[in-house]
């Protein structure tokens, strides 16, 4: 009955966290009520939280000196809420460019009277490359630099942290976290929706280091002030206990899995060989330059775009789905994000061969 | 299995929901994928979001030129984003403080800027009360009157639609929509956290006319700005898609159940016995005027303080739980919102008078 889900989000879940979540629908850890019915406040649901954020801080080793936030609106919303909380208006703030989820945090930073600097932009390649490491430099009176290390529309990655200059590090990871090993003491602050590789809409995790707490301007609304918001365990408001639910499950699952590794290694095989497969075509095409792909989203073009309503049809029939690509790129885009096994990618490639053969 | 949750909220959902939900969560519509998983942006979620609007509409009458949002952040956001959206700092805007709820909105447009009049104050009354029709007057220059129709923690409900003098009337009716039919027309702005009658936490309806879209301060973040994200159908983020299908599901099942005349007729007998019980008794008191009583939060206390821990204990092993009343109130609180049964009410009550045969 499942199909394989190529969606860039939200996103393929893993059916023994959905089959987890079905099975106590009704009755979450025999206390006769679902999770989505019991007390934020409650002990109970204060353990579950408190759970997931454990779990989040073994996968991905983040420092005592750094705090988890679950909020809510999305990267979106931290769009604006960054300079909210690190920035006065007219202050300075340096952004790469890499793409479309770039952008829109580069016009949000400016909506909040920032001065930006765009120290990088790709632009020019149409959203295919990132910058060099070395190749720009930031502005040392800036407030912060911000980057997203993976384009989710582009399918454009950063193989390499940005050297900030001593500046804050704020990078958007919605369509990378957990991916593989990051080092999070690398950065000031980590923002990700949690609907690719965390669970459903409706969450976003903060990762924050200490010092950058407590400069939030007197207008920011309370759930987005990460201070007041870290000194209430994310609970100023009713926070999306579900979802928080959900996440905890699915970390659990990463790390009876061998954790971000291996998880790294499984990643890295699937877009090897997605990406092998594409290079070996002249019907298929990837215009992303080779030390730029992502792992994440691989967009690809069919040499006739004639034949995309097909290939995106047949594909469905073949249950895989979602295929179609970003409306400003084109063409196909495969999302393979942990969720989506090895088998699902090389469903992928299998089809792909028979398409081109059909088609030929 | 089941228990009665007389939790404030998260409260308790209709069975027939979750059952729903738990029997389609890995597979929504025939999709072979659960509606997490799906695009928000994809045909069959889009219609998902349409219908659970169009219910809406339908079940509380609202005309044309109002505007459905489904926004993330709760009503607590909204004590900032109206103010946000509708003044300039320095403004002034006029407020009824009926308790800890309406206080917090007044808190957080003071954060904003606004120059805020309290018309009514309810502090003197321990908040056991509402002001009387035409016993305040709203200053004419004010952006707005905010009021909170029934506060969740002192259990006080306004029997009346207080008059604005013109302006609009904006009300957090978070633990107070869909209980019974409500003259949408006579508003301006109505927002409403759903974990209480509308659903799982993580989502919040806003009801917006028209001629107040538009007007926001140029540092609303977009997801916060009432016309952008009427614009976009509300996603000009991801919106937080499982809470809105559970949504759509709790409106079906109310329009089935005979709409919100219906429902308000349960809720008032719901209310009328529990009540009754108490008033009845000497061993539980309700501190609220009786023209002020709620229908979806009732306190109460025991003539002995001393016997609270064992009543809900005792409680919980009968199967009704989340009992205990808010820390700034002490004693017990039994929310019935929509979900809970006339049988749940009248197992509480049946509860309570054992429970002070075996105390006498």
């Amino acid at each position: 009955m499942r199909v394989y889900n190529f969606s860039a989000g939200p996103a393929q879940l893993p059916l023994e966290v959905l089959e987890r979540a079905q099975a106590e629908l009704t009755d979450w850890q025999g206390s006769g009520m679902s999770v989505m019915e019991v007390s934020h406040r409650g002990k109970p649901f204060v353990a579950c939280a408190a759970h997931a954020e454990a779990q989040l801080r073994t996968l991905l080793g983040i420092p005592d000196n750094y705090k988890v936030l679950f909020l809510q609106g999305g990267a979106t919303a931290q769009f604006s809420v960054v300079p909210m909380n690190l920035t006065q208006p007219g202050d300075t703030a340096a952004y790469i460019n890499t793409g479309q989820w770039s952008a829109k945090a580069i016009k949000a930073a400016i909506a909040q009277g920032l001065d930006v600097q765009v120290v990088a932009d790709e632009k020019a390649s149409s959203y295919t490359t990132v910058p060099e490491p070395g190749s720009f430099q930031v502005p040392a009176g800036a407030a912060y630099l911000h980057y997203t290390p993976n384009e989710t529309i582009g399918g454009v990655e950063f193989g390499y942290v940005p050297d900030a200059a001593g500046l804050p590090l704020v990078a958007d990871m919605s369509s990378t976290i957990l991916s593989r090993p990051i080092d999070v003491s690398r950065y000031g602050i980590i923002y990700a929706g949690a609907q690719k590789n965390m669970g459903p809409s409706g969450l976003c995790v903060v990762i924050v280091r200490d010092d950058l707490l407590g400069k939030a301007r007197s207008t920011t609304p309370g759930i987005f002030d990460y201070a007041a918001m870290a000194a209430a365990d994310s609970m100023l408001n009713t926070p999306p206990t579900f979802a928080i639910y959900l996440l905890g499950l699915i970390l659990d699952s990463l790390v009876a899995g061998g954790g971000l590794e291996a998880m790294a290694k499984r990643n890295q095989a699937k877009a090897a060989a997605l990406y092998a497969a594409i290079d070996a075509s002249d019907f298929y095409a990837n215009p992303v330059a080779p030390n730029a792909r992502s792992w994440m989203n691989v967009p690809f073009t069919l040499a006739n775009p004639g034949l995309d309503a097909d290939f995106i049809a047949q594909a469905a029939e073949a249950g895989l789905t979602n295929l179609k690509g970003h409306r400003s790129v084109g063409g196909m885009r495969a999302s393979i994000y942990n969720a989506m096994p090895m088998e699902g990618v090389q469903a992928l490639i299998d089809f792909m061969a028979e398409f081109e053969a059909s088609a030929a």
